[in-house]
């Protein structure tokens, strides 16, 4: 039976290229209120499209920004146990557009990858999952699962609708595991699941000293200067060891096993890598932990930015009369970015001298988030990916965030997988991104391979 | 004899008056050029004054920049001494012109005050300067005394042709002492010469780590952050007692005598003045030494400006590629800005972390300056000031930098005695600038007093 599914994908190959083609042609760019329309034209392609793939109902939801798109296949076989595929159909700007070399909205293909904005971040990946569906749906004998899609069309400007979405439709969307194709592959040869990522608290501190800026002549020497107390206290929040000084901030920080340690020391990432992906002289960190064990499974503490004063060319003698910092943590399990607040707020308390005054906004937050490897529905995307590669995934933890991930647990309890067939020479975000069309073509088949997986795995 | 110079003086007061508004209405804005013409047409008009009052050479000589006046009246008494007469005629930028009263260079007189820019920093003082020479010369008996004056028109923008014109016409220039009135009173009952002033070391630091911003949660915890960086090294700048930690920075700072000390606390400059001034806290600073001290016979190192990564609203996870800031030092006889760059650097090489690199540009430095307060000639001021206002001038010493009085001491090797009729309410540099005539007059005065002492001292 998977055979025909299968052998339905690779006769409609290039049927499925051409409304990928055609969801491209759209251009839904969620930062620019100027395509607000393509965005509306987008959202209901896709849903025309999933009800077309075979999901009964299938509908956009309006929200305060762009809308969201549902879909469902609900199988008539009872007991089916959920599968929720989540995707976003909105894209990065193409500016500088002078840098492409063809239009970003009009997709070619070169040589197997196929260039456009959107191809693989995210609307190859959308297409992929729908056409498996689609795929699958295509035989007379109906699959003993549910199969549920949620598309929002926020992604690249932060997902602020999707929180509000999550939690008036916890019914609707009912589930039993997330599948989240917006992570990539480590290479065209190599699969991978992303398990972690980081949480995040990210802090605005405002320091101001004088009523106004003063003439340094006249004033230097009687005023604490509030660019020099921000750095002072800012120079406190690391100690020699590298290590962040909130007070607190270590306590729920869940140790690696040394399982993870060694999963982690497989993916042999040296520090000559990431010395030569980033132009440093040299590495810096918290002292015990390797580097990648540092950006995956140990919080970070970074200055986004700093300004106080002048800053143009050549010299003002001026002490300005306030400064401020952007300040963000990446967080792990089990830290919590409300606790985090309050240790930020206990280090400023007691570090920030007496002389100036102070305040600390919340700019954003989010919990890290982790996917056991060893869950069933994880071990049965190992499976289906190992099927079409030849090779078991890789297991990686991101030092980023992907707020979804987080927000699927904190408000459906679920969990979710990330992987995705993206490759790391897509071109993301940049001019010419592309999507290597054979690796999209094997993601349709290890989707097919998953599902089947899981309705193998559901029926115990 | 000086009776009559005075009463002469008296007797002109409204044509002095009615020539400093012409001066006044000259749009003399150095640092717009489209107001070049206007500098021109007023180096012009003073040679010409300069001219009227009894100094037979007086000529405009070009610079690289705006043009600098010189004028000379030589005394036909041989081995006459020479006094030399610095001001500029070059006044501040008027906006935001809608906070003005009145058209700025359209000078009015309300209740004894002339409103205008320009008009008490520095046109009055010149032309108070200016009409006390005119005052003696128009005496038939010759005063046994050189006169010269130099009056530049890039006072505002920094004194940038001033040092080349300086080095490049030592004869001309040749004096025993030189009259600069661009400070000003205590209060209006309160004369005041400024004897010292605090030199200036200015740098940019600027710090770079990674050669493109990156992004936090790939490379949070393993990147030296340059803003970080930077404010670990600036973090270390000052020990807790509020010392500068540059090595060798106090090495040649000279001692305040017991003297010097006293005189300052009989200023009574309390630290409640400060903090109402400035709307600190709390003031801060070198322990040991009271504010006073601490703003003009100690040295100090300002932070002007910090700048590194995102500084917009809202949260962007950025580590950022680089850090600047500029940097400032406040120096005291007799530190050299030299050594100070030398210090700067060995502190930098010390302290900075291997991690990051990093440069240090010298943006602008010029040494202390220091007038003995005992020198006869200004003891002639002294003399003249209580002449006219009933009491001696208060001494002071001020924290900021006139870079010309030093430049006098390095290229012409002459000191500099510093004083003025310009108010603490003057609003110099902003709007609605103002003169109050009356002060102004008892200028002319004062004036007529000191040259007419430095005769009697010179005769001597």
């Amino acid at each position: 039976m998977i055979e025909e599914v299968l052998h339905y994908a690779h006769v409609n190959k290039d049927k499925f290229i051409e409304d990928l083609r055609d969801f491209i042609r759209i251009k839904s760019i969620s930062t620019d209120p100027h395509h607000i329309p393509d965005m509306e034209k987008a959202a209901h392609w896709l849903a025309e499209t999933l009800k077309k793939s075979g999901c009964q109902n299938s509908r956009v939801y309006k929200t305060s920004g762009h809308p969201i798109v549902f879909g469902n296949f609900h199988s008539g076989q009872p007991h089916a146990r959920t599968v929720l595929i989540y995707g976003h159909y909105d894209v990065q700007p193409v500016d500088p557009l002078n840098l492409w070399n063809s239009d970003p909205f009009e997709p070619i293909i070169i040589n197997d990858q196929l260039f456009a904005r959107g191809a693989s971040d995210m609307k190859g990946q959308v297409i992929a999952s729908i056409k498996a569906v689609e795929a699958v749906l295509s035989q007379k004998e109906e699959i003993p699962l549910n199969i549920k899609f949620i598309i929002e069309g926020e992604e690249e400007v932060g997902s602020p609708s999707l929180p509000e979405f999550l939690k008036s439709h916890r019914e609707l969307l009912q589930c039993d595991i997330v599948l989240n194709l917006d992570a990539g592959m480590l290479s065209v040869s190599t699969p991978a699941i992303t398990y972690g990522l980081r949480g995040l608290a990210y802090f605005e501190l405002r320091i101001t000293g004088p009523k106004q800026d003063l003439h340094s002549g006249q004033y230097g020497g009687i005023i604490h200067n509030p660019a020099q107390a921000l750095c002072e206290v800012i120079a406190k929040m690391h100690d020699d060891q590298g290590k962040v000084t909130l007070p607190g901030f270590y306590e729920n920080v869940r140790s690696a096993s040394p399982e993870e340690r060694e999963r982690l020391a497989a993916l042999k990432q040296e520090d000559a890598i990431f010395i030569q992906q980033t132009g440093v002289k040299k590495l810096w960190g918290e002292k015990g932990y390797s580097a990648i064990e540092r950006i995956t499974l140990r919080p970070s503490l970074e200055i986004n930015g700093v300004n106080s004063g002048f800053s143009g060319s050549g010299a003002k003698t001026v002490i300005p009369s306030s400064a401020t910092a952007k300040i963000s943590m990446r967080l792990v399990p089990d830290q919590d970015p409300a606790e985090v607040r309050d240790q930020m707020e206990d280090f400023l308390k007691e570090n920030m001298p007496d002389t100036v005054q102070w305040e600390l906004l919340e700019l954003a937050g989010g919990p890290a988030s982790l996917t056991d490897p060893n869950r069933q529905e994880v071990q049965a995307m190992v499976d289906a990916l190992a099927k079409v590669w030849g090779q078991k995934p890789i297991f990686q933890r991101s030092g980023g965030s992907i707020p979804v991930v987080a927000q699927m647990q904190t408000y459906l309890g679920v969990d979710s997988i990330l992987t995705g067939f993206g490759l790391p020479d897509d071109n993301i975000h940049a001019p010419n991104e592309k999507l290597h069309l054979p690796t999209w073509s094997d993601g349709i088949d290890a989707i097919i391979h998953f599902l089947y997986n899981l309705v193998k795995l559901y029926a115990v």
